[in-house]
């Protein structure tokens, strides 16, 4: 069965890979105003959804992600013109060159072909995912959870008749409409038609496709992320920039994790770290080092800090918990988070050039920062628009994947009957 | 065990990706001039894996490929040297850009990290893949056959004896010195410390890889390449055009496998070719309306021609035979390339820009031609240096795989103590 379905997605997306740029973007623009008109459908769907959620026991938070109104239809349609206003990016000609035997060679940009989503619960997830593989010039093959099947096949069903009436295939967009946990086993084994995998969710999701699959696949969306406090740091502003990696949203891949600090500040700096956070509700966990400077706190404040297990430094918390450790120096701070990151995002706090310029060098993570909060490694923060996935593996994209890493090149080189000799 | 040498691959990768340009330069310098001058060892061993394979009955050619020699050898240095005057990837900044905010954000080009690297019978690949690899600042884990397995291991001696010498890490370039057939299943399994997995050798050893991998794969090193003939083509042009995509190297994968032929000029150009190409000893497979334009030949060189079978128009040649299929027009010419080519090399001879621009345009493979030879395909021919693989999947490279396409990017955030809004 799904044989059937890449086949037709990979024939789609030989028309798509041909379209141009304004019919794209109006098939967008009128996927985005029926999102915004055609509500009915897709609200009573979401509805059966989300009963059957409560039936099922799922918790207040779950079927709050999976709910669908009027209001969140309309973020989904905005989003959606974004999408639009960014530039196309196939196409592009780029490293253009000749070659001393006057053969004409360039790389030009074009879509990666068949994309494979697997997603969970959120369904606004169905329309960013289609739109940005639309934008690109792709077709993509969509496995989303069983909680919101109605939901998202009602989506698909206004995609495809958007794409239908604008003269695109609908077949561009596939819809893996059933729970049957076999079928993303057969989707992953599917290379002949789908070019790359593209997982969205927990961890136990990323580690089944890299198992199973025979399609590259991107892994990412987990981070330890760290930031290190050097001796030569501004404190002062050190403070709400360690608050906003950890509290504004503790529960994405680029909060803060875990906070080094140079052994030498430690003393004065990590009680305040303490005292400033604890007001937000953050608990910590210190190695002994941060427990010993952490000693005169005020009871009250001190019961918030628990000594870090043998796991704590290895934790994503997605929550408002931190781990806290005292590095001797530079050299420390990089080998522990060299060891202890998933590649994700970190930050070194620092007035020094030269510490500065190591951690950019050896730090080996998708995204490195000097001075800045780690929440910025986000496709709209980037300036990049909306984004399928962060990337924490190293082929193809590094962090966020936007339009742009939704495509490859082909080699094109025009010659004058050039043989080669 | 091949945990320890992910482990230790993934640390002396850490090291290497640090090293300068002079330092890398200054050891692989070393190492070609004791691929010149230290051959002794080498011989001595290759000699054994000679008398090996003949007791095992290797082909000639075979024997051939694997016999090493002091002109040989030179002729690694000399690669080797070529490699040593390309520029090195590392370091590069790009994309450069501030944001709105002033968060000021680049891309800085590093290395892949590590290569898993599964090759077949040729020993210069263990040289050229190891040097390519230690120029763009990556560790490898080389498995070579085992019919070379001496050699291999001699030559990998050479390499860590000079790394240590140079004071770079020797455990940048691990070695399976083992024919157990196992470990490569080992090492695809390898995801915590290997980071890409490029198979070198038959269809088989890529399917195998792609099945059993949880690295992603570069497959490739297989084409049916095809070479078009419109109706405005230079037909004088084209004659030793395709004789050199068809024979230079017939046993390669860039080498022309399928001829396709605008039917308003196959009856007048179709017996050229064939009388052309006669004369190199190639011979033919027809489909009908090909068949039919034939009917005129001389008999000798019409014995060389034989009715298409059903599999012929998917069959890589690897030898002096060509497929020959009359097109009604360039429609059916892209459809039949696009159905039946593996995605590497194809070319359009003729005149029409709007023919050429379609073909550059639809055509989906990695490197598309107009009015010129499929040979090109080739790191050295695109000016790239050597290669590691000509990829014909679509994440991350496709075509030839050089310096460049051995590295990754990381994203680096300067700022001045922000945060996220």
């Amino acid at each position: 069965m799904l044989v059937d379905m890449g086949k037709q997605a990979r024939l789609a997306f030989r028309i798509l890979s041909q379209a141009t740029t304004v019919q794209k973007n109006k098939a967008l623009s009128s996927l985005a105003e029926r999102l915004e008109t055609q509500v009915e459908p897709i609200l009573t769907a979401n509805a059966q959804d989300v009963a059957e959620g409560q039936k099922f026991g799922l918790t207040p938070a779950l079927l709050d992600r999976l709910t669908l109104n009027p209001a969140r239809l309309h973020g989904i349609a905005s989003e959606l013109r974004q999408t639009i206003s960014l530039p196309d990016p196939v196409g592009e000609k780029f490293e253009e060159t000749t070659l001393p035997n006057g053969l004409q060679l360039y790389k030009q940009r074009v879509p990666l072909g068949v994309i494979g989503v697997i997603y969970e619960a959120r369904p606004n997830v169905t329309v960013d995912v289609a739109s940005l593989a639309l934008k690109s010039g792709n077709a993509v093959i969509l496995r989303g959870g069983s909680e919101t099947i109605q939901t998202n096949r009602a989506l698909v069903g206004l995609i495809h008749s958007v794409l239908a009436d604008e003269g695109l295939p609908p077949e561009a967009v596939q819809f893996i409409d059933s729970p049957d946990r076999s079928l993303v086993l057969e989707l992953l084994k599917l290379h002949q038609y789908v070019d790359i995998i593209i997982p969205r969710g927990g961890a136990s999701l990323h580690q089944f496709c890299r198992e199973n699959s025979q399609i590259p696949v991107i892994t990412g969306g987990t981070g330890i992320c760290h930031i290190f406090v050097d001796e030569s740091a501004d404190l002062e502003a050190a403070l709400p920039l360690i608050r906003n990696a950890k509290i504004q949203r503790p529960s994405v891949c680029n909060s803060l994790d875990t906070l080094l600090i140079h052994s030498v500040i430690a003393a004065g700096f990590l009680p305040r770290v303490v005292e400033y956070l604890a007001k937000d509700g953050v608990s910590f966990r210190a190695d002994p080092a941060s427990l010993d400077s952490l000693k005169a706190l005020n009871p009250a404040v001190r019961g918030l800090v628990t000594p870090a297990g043998p796991e704590d430094f290895d934790t994503e918390w997605m929550s408002l918990v931190l781990g806290l450790k005292v590095v001797k120096d530079l050299d420390e701070a990089i080998a522990h988070t060299n060891e202890h990151s998933l590649g994700h995002s970190d930050s070194i706090l620092s007035a020094d050039a030269g510490n500065a310029d190591r951690w950019v060098n050896e730090i080996d993570s998708a995204a490195v920062y000097v001075n800045a909060s780690t929440r910025f490694t986000d496709g709209n923060q980037f300036g990049l628009g909306a984004e399928v996935a962060i990337s924490t593996q190293r082929l193809h994209a590094r962090g966020p994947m936007a339009l742009r890493e939704l495509t490859t090149y082909k080699w094109v080189g025009v010659g004058h009957y050039h043989i080669r000799q």
